[in-house]
């Protein structure tokens, strides 16, 4: 069992308002464990510790209270890289230069906490340590609102997307309700290929309303007449109707539609009735203010679980969720192998997405409610909310 | 002192997530003043109301706590319309109906909540009355996240979407300064003549981040010109620009000038950095999962002082705010003439806005604030916000 010396973690991706809870979990696993010496974190990711940006996390947050702040603090604390790790084989000098960093800090831990590109990181990191007998852990959190890593039951981040979605799509129901004359409202959901979070807006059915009319996933490909169509079948039924799509939605021959403008577009030009698209953009994913509980106390679990599996001595393994059961819910906090999720997509199973392929089937709203239950938000002072600062704008 | 007989309410204009607030107010005032029999509500406003659809709000809100969910209910309870009343002496025939339905079913009260439009109907129809002798108190509750109504001091809806408009800055900020790269994001807020909400933006001022760097306005015509000058200024000190831009910007000629998409393509061909908008879009008049307590606290108040303004005989009156004082933040409600309200337009006093015309000064923030303090939300109910239900679905 490898204990001892110094661990370092990173973020790295696109932000979610529960990647912050996944890095105070690490944070709080090490404080509980006593096995560590300092965390260092990584600013920018591996791209800024290449740059050596880099600052000592145990000083910033010393103790567990301390931590309550970061963990509804919305996108990365640590700030974020896009940035694809070459291979040791193109440049090895990139591996040299990092495990020469780790020797010179102690550092016998490393944390990489993100999506699949990330998890590739993880991957080559734990692969070159390995063939050169480096003693090191190194091990993958995941993170990303579009829930399409392999393996795992689904992403932290990914709940509390959801919840936003649904309670956004209640709200602007609502809104589009209130005038008695036709209308078309189109809501444009994250998701390039995967469509779980354009899925969720069917979660804000309940007993006056049934959530939107139609659902366009990136899974199905996208016929414009027969949008219409399916249009004009309900404007039969009811006044207002409410879309909402992926902005990754294809035509047959796999080219971009163009997502809530082009839909808005499509409507104007066949169906004489107020028609409005909008975007749900950054905000899904950077809303802290509503965020699911569920969601976040599961990504401070997965924190610290890959504190227990170093100290177990695991590398090269990414945590990540097993569904025990859904009603009740239950899942069990698990490490996989990271060569079976790096560089792999998730998209919604066939089944789950209705026939016409314009709505999701029950089994989706079974998987995806236990998700978003449960509410936790900032500590709002002055009528802001409290969140940990922007470390480079200190 | 006129009592007894019926009340009639309706909601008019676009939504906002006080407006159901001030209803349950009413609603509240009539049940505490045992003065009434039932109160009306109109279904659609004024234009519903014409064609007859009407429901009894005495019989579902039976009771003071059966009204709670409604202060935390987005939009509009009764649905609204976009329908200016023609002058009586144009269409005399729709004020015979609407006197005629009044007297049919006893209603000597008739309460409306809306905007500029909301109150010329409450003008009108007030006019007639008292010129046809009919002993009737026709009153109006201002609404309108747009916070340009003549006289009160701020209107129903206005903090609350203040309060959201800040929030999301700041949540848009922690995303856009994750990445080490130069990014200009751009983000388009209502408000077609006053600038008011695209202001409240620099509320999310604090400690580790100054609030937007730029912020536009249609109170000062927009230049071209300028805006790149200043983003290229600002740029010298930091590489994550935050703009807050009016949908209701102009140039010197008076022109649209279409706002975020409009400054995302000047920004694209001006200077090589990434640059998006994202429109706030109705989120911003609709999320009652952010709201300001002082603004629903205050906006149940107008409602029942406008019950108590009913019972003391008056009409033709609009209920408003008066502030005592900004520190420590006092009110009064009170009521005013609707004639110097209807059809008028209040925009920001130039000197709140800063010299250049980019920003706004400490005098906008030292009214602005106060209006934001408090949180309330809906109870949520199995992971989703509980709303009272769109009474068309039912």
């Amino acid at each position: 069992m490898l204990t001892g010396g110094n661990c370092i973690i990173g973020q790295s991706g696109g932000p979610t308002v529960a990647i912050n809870a996944s890095l105070s979990g690490v944070l709080e696993g090490v404080l509980e464990s006593k096995a560590y010496g300092s965390v260092f974190g990584m600013i920018n990711g591996i791209e800024g510790l290449l740059q050596g940006t880099c600052l000592n996390l145990s000083e910033k947050f010393p103790t567990k209270e301390s931590l309550e702040v970061l963990k509804t603090t919305p996108a990365m604390y640590l700030g974020s890289c896009r940035f694809k790790l070459p291979s040791s084989e193109e440049r090895e000098d990139l591996y040299v230069k990092l495990f020469e960093f780790f020797k010179q800090n102690d550092i016998r831990t490393f944390f990489y906490i993100g999506g699949n590109d990330s998890m590739d990181t993880v991957l080559k990191l734990s692969s070159y340590a390995k063939s050169h007998n480096i003693p090191m852990n190194i091990l993958g959190i995941p993170k990303t609102i579009d829930n399409d890593l392999a393996v795992t039951d689904h992403t932290p981040g990914f709940g509390s997307a959801a919840k936003y979605i649904a309670t956004t799509l209640l709200e602007v129901a609502h809104d589009a309700y209130i005038y008695n004359s036709p209308s078309v409202t189109i809501v444009e959901i994250m998701g390039r290929n995967a469509g779980w979070l354009t899925a969720s807006s069917a979660l804000c059915k309940n007993e006056y309303f049934n959530g939107p009319d139609l659902i366009y996933l990136p899974e199905i490909s996208f016929c414009k007449e027969e949008f219409i169509k399916d249009l004009k079948e309900i404007q039969k039924e009811r006044k207002n109707i409410i879309v909402a799509v992926s902005e990754g939605i294809r035509n047959k021959d796999g080219q971009l539609c163009g997502a809530g403008k082009a839909l808005e577009n499509i409507v104007k030009e066949s169906i004489d009735c107020k028609v409005r698209s909008i975007e749900l953009n950054v905000l899904q994913r950077a809303s802290s203010h509503l965020a699911s509980l569920t969601d976040l106390d599961e990504a401070v679990l997965v924190g610290k679980e890959a504190v227990k599996q170093a100290l177990l001595g695991s590398s090269a393994k990414m945590m990540g969720y097993k569904r025990i059961s859904s009603s009740p819910y239950q899942i069990e906090v698990c490490s996989y192998d990271i060569a079976d999720i790096a560089n792999k997509e998730k998209v919604i199973p066939r089944e789950w997405i209705n026939e016409k392929g314009n709505h999701v089937t029950n089994d989706f709203i079974t998987y995806a409610l236990p998700l978003i239950q449960g509410e936790v938000r900032p500590t709002f002072i002055q009528g802001m909310p409290n969140y940990a600062p922007i470390p480079h704008l200190q």
